[in-house]
């Protein structure tokens, strides 16, 4: 399952979901003898991941002795909560880790995940190397856990000034280890880039199911939709919370890329108006080319990752 | 394949690619004893159709004698040309049609397609049944065509004030031969449904991917596109030509509801820009629930169709 060997000696995962316990189980199999205590705010989840096995020992955010007992000699930890509750974790186990404790996280956003990360952690923030792993399922939970949900997979490392080289490459080496192709992006960029080709197609897909929803007669029209609607709206099937969190945290790039979509609609709103059908094909044909070129490349790179 | 008989003595079918070419093998599964001749703009097509025994037939359009052969005892003519093209191609059908021919399309628009046949046919108007099955691939032309492709589909029969009851059963019923679930609409009802859940999200998903290829990083930032990107842009991958006859042939109906979506689009981004979070997991939640149920709806209906 991973392609390059990875040590640690006991590594914490605070929220032990789909994303952290998916993490869990590959760096598991990666190293077999590291132990793994999983961090959370509620007992049930906790309970589960142990059952499950994905975790050796559990401990509960707001019980320090058992924090305490947790981050006592773990090396490495990894934040997979939402965005939101980034400053809230990080500042609950601030107090226990290690000097030698090395920090990332695993958010679909990242200029505000370091803003928060820098109130919490003061100095410590030269630990704390952020990332965000492009991979997720319709289904979440520690349930839902795979040893290779990151095979294949791109994850994003925002290195800050205040890391080491050395922190760097152990938290490539990290997401290497569940099989992830590592890329290097600064925070402002990634959010730019996440604002565009994720952030915005999941407010434009939960607009237009409200759209819908508005007209009288919602749901015979809806009776009738076919599989482009089915793709079109799937985005619109995301968590509620997890959407609120993301567009918040990264309001101000989502705002950019909302207002240039705007300007975009605009122009074709006038070419439909005028009948400039000439206009509409030109753009359509040009979005179609890059589509397939995308889908294209897109098989090309999964077929080297299989071989 | 066919649930139903249905019977004919020759069909023709102008336009001989994915959705003419599905229609004439299903047809012919369900009477194998009728004749189905093609009709076609170009020769290449046509000659294909004959390899591939989709027609027994074929005629060029711009050949008067072949079209009168062609026609000459057809109960039956389904138009299954771009809608853009109906006028041409009722008006070189029209003077060879048999008295007792009883004609369909199957475009994606209806009133345009209805201005211009009542244009090509005159008093004929009151046997030309309008109807558009909802059905397709991504691969077209008649190498594309399959005998099930309406199987289990919707099709809408948008019957005129001239029709006869007689008629519009027989249209009903042919595509019922074919496996598909007929409903009855008005063409107006059905113009402005097909706007708001087929021809805006195609419209929404050019426009995003032409707002993406204007970034200077482009390139880079599609690298990073996920599977949430890959399902919003598919339909961003629809022919050029194909969609933009259709924004211009229903352009009343899908103005009115780009104007909705740019409302519903303010809303939500005057909610970002003031951090209204609550409002956002309203309009997120309530949108998720809709598409779930949808989901729900269309596997239990599926089921149904597999009994």
């Amino acid at each position: 399952m991973s392609r390059f060997a990875f040590e640690f000696d006991k590594l914490v995962i605070a929220g032990v979901g789909l994303i952290g316990g998916s993490l869990a189980q590959a760096l598991a199999r990666a190293h077999p003898a590291g132990r793994i205590v999983g961090i959370g705010r509620s007992e049930a989840p906790l309970r589960r991941a142990l059952e499950l096995g994905v975790v050796h020992e559990a401990a509960l955010l707001d019980d320090a002795p058992a924090l305490a007992r947790a981050l006592g000699g773990a090396d490495l930890v990894v934040l997979a909560a939402p965005v939101a509750q980034t400053h809230t974790v990080l500042a609950a186990l601030a107090p226990w880790l290690d000097a030698g404790a090395l920090l990332t996280d695993a958010g679909s956003t990242k200029c505000d995940v370091v803003s928060a990360a820098r109130a919490a952690l003061g100095a410590r923030i030269a630990r704390f190397v952020p990332a965000h792993p492009i991979a997720g399922r319709e289904a979440s939970g520690v349930d839902a856990a795979l040893p290779n949900l990151y095979a294949g997979r791109s994850v994003i490392v925002c290195p800050l000034p205040e890391n080491e080289a050395t922190g760097v490459a152990r938290i490539r080496a990290l997401w290497e280890a569940a099989g992830a192709r590592v890329c290097m992006m600064a925070p402002e960029a990634h959010d730019r880039t996440f604002a565009a080709v994720s952030h915005l197609p999941h407010l434009l897909s939960f607009a237009y199911m409200e759209q819908l929803l508005d007209a009288p007669d919602a749901a015979a029209r809806m009776a009738l939709a076919g599989t482009g609607f089915r793709d079109f709206t799937r985005l619109a099937g995301s968590s509620p919370e997890m959407w609120r969190d993301i567009c918040m945290a990264n309001r101000t790039a989502l705002l950019d890329e909302l207002d240039r979509y705007g300007a975009v609609l605009a122009t074709l709103r006038q070419a439909v108006a005028q009948g400039d059908g000439a206009r509409l094909e030109h753009t359509f044909a040009r979005a179609r080319a890059a589509r397939e070129n995308w889908a294209t490349a897109r098989e090309a790179r999964a077929a080297t990752d299989t071989e």
